[in-house]
């Protein structure tokens, strides 16, 4: 333990370098922290100087920030995470742009022999609703075959990737007659579960911006399920900002233009509204859903 | 063809659309650009306002910018590709994060069946000089094993994604008593050489980043192979801004505080240099090796 | 007159390097652009790559991009403007950190005489209502003496900063005798009204994030006169993308967690809606102001 | 005093907090910091992964990065500063992009009455090298003259911004008879070495990007000012990182591919070695003044 000047979070510090399990060989491991609740704050107030005679509360503040989207406050507190996930959902979280990374290099260093196989809840059809996401999930002789092909052609490639290399293994011995493939090249027999890890820095706006998108129901659920960790994460963190944050972006909802006319016009208490001309059929269905209005379709209200 | 007031780039125009072969299977493909040489100029001239009277030559000006990093005029210049690649040539190519991606999703779409075996002579062993990069090419039997090896596991969880996937393909029918994986799991099963692609855009100044790093003799040969191209497509766009960059970038070699301090000894005739403190031996061999020194080992001068 | 491949709009070919007046110096100038309402449907459409069957509409899709926030596709095209403004604009605009500018240096070059001063209807007095912006316009001698003082200051600042230089001008001769103060430090005497320009470049997304924070009425007027014009370029250049932009974002709200609660409950019909512990009264206001809803006081729903 | 588990920097720790004065009225305040130069090689070694055996030693690993360029491990380490400086200061420094910024916002509150005046020493007149930069100082009657005249200007347009605002202040009484000016038109009346002042955060990679070009001798003066006192805070913060940054970016040169020929030429026992057409007679002066040459002009060296 160090003493030191900065801000300190009791409840993050008490998880500080504690890997929490994701999928079935990932983590989620916190680093290092910098800011809290207060630095946002802090730094929102640097704007109202000394023109500012009223002290706001710091939670009202911090939720008129989220509200009004005035986002650079919260571009003042910065976390580094270490994670293990595997390389499909890499792929994915490394379009978040905002971010530092180092991440373990397959031309340096051997990958390890871990690789991503679902579990059975999780193993599931194609969506019918929409061309991306999952529907029912697998049962039976098929469930089983696919886990175990999984598992067959992860495990193949990474002997034989071993076996490329030539650096001995579990399996196989180093044999000097061979030169053995160079290790840049021979990763390219992987498969795409396989798991990698890296440090991944970002600050706090940039974070809820990744929360937002990978948290949300419409994310692939391996990606979500880091997702729901670092939220977990990030409220031990800033407990007041993740609470906004719940309020006014994950739980909250757009209405478009058209959307707002058409509940002002239910809220005066029309009866029967008709899709105006900017919503489409889709929009309108997503509308009355999010509304939890009831289907009239018979009376032409819907 | 359409008619412009905008700057159009004749060596540019010629190939706009037409794709590049890289690699085995992939390509690059310029789809659109904005600026030209001068539009770097133009942008840098804002600067200079109404107190500049001379005109200076466009070519100097820009060879000027390049040599003292006036880096925000490259950014004028824009560019949009196309591109085909393998997927683990992809994850290089996405840490460069000044620019826009729209990669094939493979949650949406089905991925084609094709991915990147090394020609015979680029399947190399391991460096022994250093831990990243290649040495020697493998031959003989190693060789073909290596590459009936790669073919192979490539192409047989290629067949398992389709069977996985069951919406049919070439050598499997849809099986409508299977539901089918989703899409986002089964593309798990592929092998990071597996070829996606995307559109990619960047400007100037970035992609003389990316083509630094990309085009470097120490970058690994299939994304040096994209580098390549590209680089030769800029000498098409922006021909003096592309030839500054190899004079004062790509061809140049910076010497630190002490080598400096060691190559003015040597200029003002002392004979024997001893490397001094901030030099490690690596460094020395270094810039033995870039000045084209001759190796006296035994005089003790290196 | 130039032939290219390249997609071209019309609209704003007709409008190229034609600057829009804004305030009463400033301009907006079409430098340069790529890309149209067809490349951001190209570069959503690489996401579905072969697996795409149905062939959706342009302007539908380009809607559903915009309404679930896919906002890559929209980096795809790029615009560089022209643009005079006021340094206390340039100040605020500068904010926008996702753009590429080139602005007139005052370390080279000598500023122009030209400051801004607001029209009439423009000079106002503090809002009331909030720490910021603007409440009543001022108006009989405390305007005339607001104007004739800013219009005094920033003249006369400027005099003195011709005669530091030492360079002549429209109102001093070069003395020989004295040596002149350096620009870069000589412009530290003029106001902040003074203008400067600049070439500034971005890519669509980033200009719609421009556009929602300075096209909206929260936005000071002065940089919202130089956003109405970029919006009607914009217009000109995408109009299914700009539309959608007014319809999802613009003309948008958004309601949080909470509001979302309470208009269920009144679409369900309940009478007598109490703010739950969420709402802020504040925002219990803006709520009942954005739904356009009855104020009944006195009956105890708001 | 707070306790962590985090890295604690105690050189750094012992000014957190301080303001190091700059100029006549600014300072830098360190306000939080994450990570050491052992974050650095932490996270730079999460790139070796298993495949790593020999530990190589912190420092030279850190030269290593640097010398290469490999710059992502530097993006790890953080720092937040507080900082007061000239607005004409703060308009070079927001050009570095990659920064998160809160500025006193002159919207919400009113400015302080602070305004830089240069010391007699620094008050120069322009450079006749070259069009940017400052030449001799002034002296006498001028030097006197401008002072007051900065002086003059300032105080004077700072008396007329309270005037406006009519909220009072050291020599006006509020007047309830008048409006008063908005506080976001008001400013524009202010001088641009009026005093502002921000949190500034931003990585080590970026930090260093900002001193290389604003602690250079050809920035201006007054925000080299700052760079210097910042250049001391990561001395006490990164110690080696920032010794390496002096020894391979500060103090380093970088050779041209045309004068690398010329380097290696001359070392080779080349006696007059003539420029190469690749180099203008400006870039040859500046090489043989960086190599410490002989000026031997009538012996057609030079």
């Amino acid at each position: 333990m160090n003493t030191t000047k900065r801000p300190t979070v009791a409840a993050l510090e008490a998880i500080l370098g504690e890997p929490t399990p994701v999928l079935d060989h990932g983590f989620v491991r916190v680093i290092d922290y910098m800011g809290d609740d207060a630095a946002i704050v802090q730094a929102a107030r640097v704007s109202y100087g000394s023109g500012t005679k009223s002290v706001r509360e710091d939670e009202a503040l911090i939720r008129y920030l989220m509200r009004h989207r005035h986002t650079t406050p919260f571009e003042m507190c910065e976390i580094k995470l270490h994670v293990k996930l595997p390389i499909f959902v890499a792929r994915q979280w490394i379009r978040h742009r905002m971010a530092s990374v180092n991440e373990q290099s397959a031309r340096y260093s051997i990958l390890d022999n871990e690789f991503y196989i679902p579990a059975p809840e999780h193993l599931a059809a194609q969506a019918t609703s929409n061309r991306q996401g999952r529907g029912d999930v697998l049962e039976g002789d098929e469930a089983a075959i696919v886990m175990a092909a999984l598992e067959l052609n992860a495990s193949t490639n990474y002997r034989i990737y071993q076996w490329m290399l030539n650096e001995g293994g579990d399996w196989v011995e180093h044999d000097p007659s061979r030169k053995g493939v160079a290790r840049e090249l021979a990763r390219m027999n992987l498969t795409l579960n396989t798991y990698t890890q890296w440090y991944w820095k970002t600050d706090l706006h940039n974070l809820f911006n990744f929360l937002a998108l990978r948290a949300d129901s419409h994310a692939q659920y391996e990606i979500r399920a880091y997702a729901d960790v670092i939220l977990g994460i990030t409220e031990a963190w800033v407990p007041m900002a993740c609470q906004a944050f719940r309020d006014y972006r994950l739980g909250a909802v757009t209405l478009s233009a058209q959307m707002l006319d058409v509940v002002r016009r239910l809220l005066a208490g029309e009866q029967a509204v008709i899709p105006p001309p900017g919503l489409t059929p889709r929009e309108w269905v997503e509308m009355w859903d999010v509304l939890e209005l009831p289907t009239v379709a018979e009376e032409g209200v819907r």
